[in-house]
C-alpha cells in the first residue's frame, strides 16, 4: 500500500478538534504533504491548513483525499458522501482509517472502480503475509515499547525519525496503526493481521536495509496489558530491534481499559523488553525512556524527568518538551 | 460452532497414517462419538474402526462427516466431492480442519444451503469476539505451554482432562487448534483469529464456571518462538490460568522452523510463563512438566524424567509412557 500525496484533509462535521485527531497527526508530521484542509459547515476543527473546496485541492495537485476525522462507531456519515464522491471525480484516491470500509459502500466502490482510482482502507490489511522467518536481516531497527496503550509511541518514532534525519542519518518511520499510515503513506495495522502472521507482517514493513539505515517502528499496545500484549510481543519478534525506546505517562491512575489494574514500572517494563527482545536480537539494548508529561506543571516535568534519568541510567525525555535529542546522541555514540 | 456428533471419519485416500492424523485424533480421544470410518480406494491408513459407507453411517445415526485426512496445501481433493455430498444428502454435516474452506467450493455450499446444513471449517473463526476484558472470572483454568511448538500441547491437555474426569471431577477440554476442534466438537483457532481478538476469543472460549470446574486449555506455540510468540503470549493472558504444565521434546535439536535457534532451558521457560501468567492471574503456578521422549529408549526416558522432576522439583511425565496422574496428584493437592 502507498497512498500518493499530496493530500486533502477531510475534517467533515467533526464536533471539536480530538475528533480529527487523525488529520492533526498527518498535518503535524507531514504539512509539506498536505495541499490544504477541507471542513463541512459545523465544523468545529481546524488545522491552520488552507481552507480548501475539492475542486481547488485537485488543481493544487491534490492525488488523495485523507478522511482525517473520527465518527461515532468508525463509521462514514452520509454527509461526507458527496464530497468523497467529488474527489474520486476530480482524480483523487481516498484514504481511511475508519473501522467501516470505504469499499463496504457500494457507491464508493462502483464510483472508484468505474474511474480507476484506489480506496485505501488502512485499518485493513489488503495484503497477505508469511510466517516469520526469524532470521537477521541487515540495516538497523528502533521500536518504540510502552507501559500501556497510548503513550506516544507513534509520536516518540515520528520524533526520533525527524531528529536523525536532521543529522543526516537515513531513518524511515515504519508506521503499524491507522494514524501512522496516513502519516507515512503506507504501512500495516498489525492489530488488524490474522495472529499467525503477526510477526511476519513485521518482517515485510521493516525488510533489510543499508548498513547504516535506521528503521523507526511504531509500537502498539504493551507486553503487560491484558487485552493486546500478544500484538505487542508479535511486533517486538518481527522487528529485532537493535536499540527499544520505553514510553510511558506519568501518574496514570491505571492501564487503559482496565480499571483497577496499575502500569507495570519502568524497571520492570525495562527488563522484560530487554529479555524478550533478546530473544530474536541478543544484541538488543534500552537506549531510552520518553515521558508524556503533559498533565504536570513544568517544574513537576523536569524533576519527573531528572529523577527517571537518574534511576534508570537512561536519557529521559519527553518529546514535545524536550525533544528527542538526548535519545539519539545516546543511540548514536554507543 | 458446536459439531454434531457421532462422527464419520473420512480418511480420503490418505498415502499414509501420517496423512489421517487429524481422523487419528478424534479416534483416539472420542472413539465413542464416531460410529465409523470411510476410506477410498487407494487408502493406506486405517484406525482400527468399522468401515462403513455414508449410508450406513447414516442408518447408525452419524450426524457430521469429519474431513480427517491433511493434503498437500490444505486442499479439498476433487475425489472426495462424491462422498462429501452424499453424506450432505443423507443429513449429515461436514467438518474440515483444511486451510481451504469447504465453504468456498462451489457444488458443496450450494448443496449445503439447499438442505439447511453447516459446513465447519474450523480453521477460520466463524464469529467475531470481542477485546479482551482482563477480569477474574469463577472456576478453575489450566494451559498447556511449550518450549516450541509441536511438543505435546493438546496431547497433555486431553490426558489431563480424561485424569481428572476419571477422578470424578469436573473438566473440560478446550481447543484452540483444529484437531482439537474436531476432538472437542467446538473452540477456536486462534492463531486464525485477527490479532487484536487473541485473548478476548481466549476468554470466550473458557468462560466463568463452577468455582470447582477446571478448564484445559489447549496451548499453541510457545513464547520463544519468533513467529509465533505473540499467539502464545495472547492465549497466556486470555487463559488466565490458575495452573501451567509446560510441555517439551528433549533432544530437539532446534525450534520448529527456525534451523540454528535452540529451544530454551525448561527453567527460563518456566520461569518467564509465570511471570507472563502472574500479570493476569497473581496466583498461577506450574504444577508439572510433560515431555514427549518417544525418541528415546525406555532407560534413557526414564532417567530424563526423573533427573526433570530433581532439577525443577516439580512431578515430570510422558504423558503417553506414564500418563499424567502425578500431576493431577500435585495439581489437586495444592
Amino acid at each position: 500500500m502507498a497512498i500518493a500525496q499530496p493530500y486533502l484533509l477531510f475534517l467533515g462535521d467533526a464536533p471539536d478538534q480530538l475528533a480529527a485527531k487523525t488529520a492533526d497527526g498527518v498535518a503535524q508530521w507531514r504539512r509539506e504533504g498536505c495541499v490544504g484542509q477541507l471542513r463541512l459547515p459545523g465544523c468545529k476543527a481546524d488545522l491552520g491548513l488552507p481552507d480548501l473546496t475539492v475542486a481547488a485541492a485537485a488543481a493544487q495537485g491534490a492525488r488523495t483525499l485523507i478522511i482525517g476525522v473520527a465518527n461515532r462507531g468508525g463509521k462514514i456519515s452520509e454527509l461526507w458522501q458527496e464530497t468523497i464522491l467529488d474527489a474520486l471525480d476530480r482524480g483523487m484516491d481516498i484514504a481511511s482509517g475508519l473501522h467501516n470500509r470505504l469499499s463496504d459502500q457500494p457507491a464508493l466502490r462502483e464510483r472508484a472502480a468505474a474511474l480507476g482510482r484506489t480506496l485505501h482502507d488502512v485499518r485493513h490489511p489488503s495484503q497477505s503475509f508469511d510466517v516469520a522467518s526469524g532470521l537477521r536481516r541487515a540495516g538497523k531497527r528502533l521500536l518504540t515499547v510502552g507501559t500501556d496503550c497510548s503513550v506516544g509511541k507513534m509520536f516518540t518514532a515520528l520524533a526520533l525519525e525527524k531528529e536523525l534525519r536532521r543529522r543526516g542519518h537515513k531513518a524511515d518511520f515504519r508506521a503499524t496503526g491507522q494514524t501512522g499510515i496516513l502519516i507515512a503513506g503506507g504501512g500495516v495495522s498489525v492489530d488488524a493481521v490474522v495472529a499467525d502472521f503477526i510477526s511476519g507482517a513485521t518482517e515485510w514493513l521493516s525488510p533489510a536495509n543499508d548498513p547504516d539505515h535506521w528503521d523507526l517502528v511504531e509500537g502498539q499496545g504493551s507486553l503487560y496489558h491484558l487485552s493486546y500484549a500478544g500484538v505487542s510481543l508479535g511486533l517486538l519478534h518481527g522487528a529485532q530491534p537493535d536499540a527499544l525506546v520505553l514510553c510511558s505517562v506519568p501518574g496514570r491512575p491505571h492501564m487503559r481499559g482496565l480499571p483497577g489494574r496499575p502500569l507495570p514500572s519502568l524497571k520492570d517494563c525495562l527488563a522484560l523488553n530487554e529479555t524478550m527482545a533478546r530473544m530474536a536480537n541478543p544484541d538488543a539494548r534500552i537506549v531510552g525512556i520518553a515521558l508524556n508529561t503533559s498533565a504536570l506543571r513544568e517544574s513537576e516535568a523536569e524533576a519527573t524527568l531528572k529523577a527517571t534519568a537518574d534511576q534508570l541510567g537512561l536519557p529521559t525525555v519527553d518529546p514535545v518538551r524536550t525533544g528527542v535529542a538526548p535519545i539519539v546522541d545516546h543511540l548514536l555514540a554507543s
